[in-house]
């Protein structure tokens, strides 16, 4: 399972864009993080919030397919993402997780810090639905 | 206002590293696009999710600010997306809006388009809250 | 399908406790309001948010029932709601509309308006998900 | 603050239509309960979503109130649901927390469980914005 979520986050040629990495890998919970790069800041220089989207939206996304059978994929079908605080740091980190898996959708949930010089900051929540696809 | 705009745009190191440009700008509307570029996909080749959104938000972000005064800027208060259809093509398109303008909150609304080959089809809608801040 | 809908509404005893109407059907949108009650509303004595929530989301989820072939059902897999002003007048009417239809998923959104002596005033705007469920 | 919260609740005539009561207030959580009442049903004889969504919306917005100074009211700004599982049962209980009290926003998340026989079971998660409103 672990192998099959590497695999796709590998050819996911944005995360690499953002400098991002898979952290850690359970059944319902993915750990995905980022640099704060020159190039994935907003107006004032802190972290884009499409920067932090990307990883929530991730590692939920990756959360959903953790607990599906081989060969499935995921698509994010829709989310949510409320935004509590400034992207100020060196690093995000950002945490998916599966509230609740079913047979045609799958809900998760991710929370994302900042990382401020070893202080944690939580700068956003999101909630959404991924759908779990069957291999062809 | 055009100018505010075109100079927040600018300041966002992001919106380079995508490759987004501003379209246009009208009280209320704001237009952003951007290429699907190798380094913005997802495991499929399609664009990724996160750039939909980063063009969603930034056109509905920018919506909002289009009908501010002067020294305002806006923050993303939370934003929802719905995603409908695969980012397939050469190019996205978002067009944000203003729903309803307040004293403290700002409804915005977005679409985005994948324009292939010339065909355009809508992959993604968005709902959200941004944040008038004044002047310090 | 407009006898399907009135047949599903009619059964839904929340409904009649709110005093809610089917204004109209039609293919991929459907018009439903009902009356501000003395025993629906909130402290200040406007409608309560989940008057205008349950007028919203039973017109987005008709609307997307009303493209489903016969014998299919629909249920909300999820929806937002972003309230724009107090639901202040006589009546409260919400249109809900298809945005796209799939063969897992029917993406809808509905907007509420509030009716005062005549009066409309645009109080809310939902988008959300709703699941077709075939026959049994 | 338990008194506030209430006096605020009583006033809701929604609340008495629907049998919901106050079970808990501390600070940052407050949790709701209804009957799932012959009025208050979907076409299935299940609890209507609005029903879910009323309690998990109050339930999220006298949490935030929880938090707020003598004087202030919270108006919902944006609230979404994610529907988990049918409301099966003789009762729904919603359990509303803070995530993040700010100056000018407080972002909620509420669950809400049915009952069933002495059974719960998650059927729904709530994450929201509150608008903190001053004395006048």
């Amino acid at each position: 399972m672990e192998r099959r979520i590497t695999e796709s986050f590998d050819k996911q040629s944005l995360m690499r864009t953002l400098g991002a990495q898979l952290d850690s890998v359970a059944a319902g919970q993915v750990v995905i993080s980022a640099p704060i790069l020159e190039g994935t800041r907003q107006q004032h220089g802190f972290a884009h919030a499409a920067l932090t989207f990307a990883l929530g939206d991730s590692a939920a996304g990756y959360s959903a397919l953790s607990v599906m059978p081989e060969g499935y994929e995921v698509l994010t079908a829709e989310i949510k993402i409320n935004l509590l605080a400034p992207g100020k740091g060196d690093r995000l980190r950002a945490t998916g997780r599966v509230l609740k898996a079913g047979r045609r959708l799958v809900v998760v949930a991710a929370d994302v810090y900042a990382i401020d010089e070893g202080r944690e900051v939580l700068i956003a929540v999101l909630q959404g639905t991924m759908i779990p696809m069957a291999p062809a």
